[in-house]
Formats: structure tokens, C-alpha cells, sequence
């Protein structure tokens, strides 16, 4: 179904009783079943319509693992990345955040990446082991939020960065086109910079 | 494995490397498979030990809406009754909390209680339907806690309340014991409001 959120069609009161009644993407219409909640989309695809095994295992245990990251995700990687983020910065409002605020969140992305650094990156390449999962997807796709306030959370963070570029550059071009308007929000701050 | 949480023994590096590198509960030692994130132990318990269909159910559809709840839940349920309480309450210092920080963490449970009611009770007596699964459990735990605070989250909501109550009365003694600590500082709480 097309969804335009520039002119704010998810906070219709059709949106909310036609497709979705969180009004928050993402969400799936499979027939006449509809879902809300990307870890929850994630796993009924990989139940009903296949997923590759390298992305979410299906045996018992290397599944849990995976599903560890993301859980674990949503109070971390998520909140202190993205959802906070937004408590400042309004896109709407164009209003200048509030520098105390700003320190405070910043110093919460860094001990989330910290965290990130020493519970999942510190002993293999990816999040969940030696090769790339959904995990990698879910957290990657945070980290790359905050450059659209022009902090780049893992500037000098020299495993992180190697971590996100291999993620990249395997992605690519999809990567690249699903972070087009992050990509440009961050480009506009970068050269406010200048 | 025993552990005191009064001693702080979770924090020590000792817990760390042998038993939990989260420094958190829960987590599991399944022979040598360690596991963490009360989610992902849910899922995993299910898989590979059997959990009654009517806690969480193995059909997809029917599995894919309980995970729904799940994953909504950290950063509402979870997020604003629980992880947020926190933060201006430390009972090993005992600092009174700050009173326009109180009053911003009351309406951020209210906002949360008005959303529990309108996108999960609404139309059934259960957060997932007309019979106690699994969501049940996590969202009360959470709305329990509040009460440590000497506020009840649920007063003169008497959808909500009617809602706890059928789930603690099915589960008692149960689910009285789980709770022990949290109603042992309620009713501190309530003693001192007299």
C-alpha cells in the first residue's frame, strides 16, 4: 500500500483503522493478516515465506542467539540512538535542541557504543559470530541515525567503523538506497559545518 | 546457581566471565549454552522444552501476534513503568527524587496506560486476545513495579485493573510470591503516606 509520511497520512484516523492501528511503520498486510513490529515481521516472514539461513538460523540455539541481540536492542541500540535522538530534534519544528540535553544524549550514545564494542563486537567480526545476521541489519540501521544531527557516534571507534563499512559495502547498492534520506539529512549537516 | 543481588555479586568480574557477561537477570545456563534476554529465553524454553500452547502458541499467525506485544513492549510497558522509574529512584542512596522529574515520569506511565488500553485491551479481555498468554505476564510484572514508588499506575482504571486482577488470581500463590519484594515495598510506601 502506498504511504506518503511527509503529508502525515499514518496519523489518519483511516490509516489507523484501515492499515495500522500503531500508526508507525514498519508494518505488513500479508492478505488479511496484519503486523506490526519489525523483530516480530522479521520472524513470521522467516516462518511462512523462508529467509536465508546465514540471516536467521533455524536451529534452536543459533537462533536464540540472535534473537539475544534483538531483544537486547530495543532498551540500547535503539533507544539511545534513534528514540532519544528524536526527544531533541523535531524535524518539524526546526527548533535548536537544548545543549545540555545534547551532552547528555551524546554521552548515552557513547556507552551504548561502548557496549556495543565489548558485548557483541568484542570477540568475532559481526554482532552474532563470524558472519553477517539480521542482528548486524537491526544495529547498523540505528548507528547510522544520529549523523542526521551531524554526530557521527562512531567517529574514532576504529571496530566499530570496520564493523559498519563491512556491512556496507556487502549491502550495497541496496544499502545505499534504503539510507537516502539519512544520507542527505547528514550531507546538509556536514556542510552546515563548513 | 545461587545468586544475591543484596551482595551485588552480579556486578563482580568473576559473575561476569562465568556466569553472565550482561551483569544482568534473567539468564540461563542450559548445560553450556548461556543465554540472555527474558524474550529470547521465552522463545528459546519453547523451542526446545515445550511451553503450553496457550502461554505461546506454535502457529505462526497466532505466535507472530503474541511476539507483536513483545516487542512493543521494552520501549513502552518496559521503557516507561519500569527503566524510567529507575532513574530518579536509587534505593541503595535513598535520594528523594526530583519533583517536576516525578511528575514528567507520571504522565509518561499514563500516556503508556492510555495506549495498553486503547491498541491492546480494547477489544478482548487479554493484552493478546480472550485467554492469558504469555504478553499477560510481561506487561504486568512491569505494571506492577510503579507501586515501589507509592503510585499505582492502575487506580480508577478499571478496565486495567480488572485486567491485573483476573491475572493475579490465576496465577496465585504463584505469582504472589514472584511479587513478594515489590508488595513488601508497597506497602512501606503506603504505610508512610498515613
Amino acid at each position: 500500500m502506498p504511504c506518503c509520511f511527509e503529508e502525515r497520512e499514518h496519523l489518519t484516523d483511516e490509516f489507523k483503522v484501515k492499515y495500522n492501528r500503531f500508526q508507525r511503520v514498519p508494518f505488513i498486510h500479508d492478505n488479511d493478516f496484519i503486523l506490526s513490529e519489525s523483530v516480530a515481521i522479521l520472524r513470521y516472514i522467516s516462518r511462512q515465506y523462508g529467509l536465508g539461513e546465514e540471516w536467521y538460523p533455524r536451529g534452536s540455539k543459533e537462533q536464540a542467539l540472535i534473537d539475544e541481540y534483538l531483544e537486547w536492542h530495543h532498551l540500547n541500540t535503539r533507544l539511545h540512538l534513534t528514540i532519544k535522538q528524536y526527544a531533541w530534534i523535531d524535524p518539524t519544528t526546526g527548533e535548536k535542541p537544548d545543549l545540555n540535553q545534547l551532552e547528555t544524549w551524546k554521552k548515552s550514545v557513547h556507552t551504548t557504543m561502548d557496549k556495543i564494542e565489548e558485548l557483541w563486537l568484542k570477540n568475532h567480526k559481526y554482532i552474532c559470530g563470524d558472519t553477517m545476521t539480521v542482528a548486524d541489519l537491526f544495529a547498523a540501521c540505528e548507528i547510522e541515525q544520529p549523523r542526521m544531527t551531524g554526530f557521527d557516534p562512531i567517529k574514532g571507534r576504529f571496530k566499530l567503523e570496520s564493523w559498519l563499512n563491512s556491512v556496507r559495502n556487502q549491502l550495497d547498492p541496496v544499502y545505499s538506497e534504503a539510507h537516502l534520506f539519512v544520507n542527505k539529512i547528514a550531507a546538509i549537516q556536514e556542510k552546515s559545518k563548513l
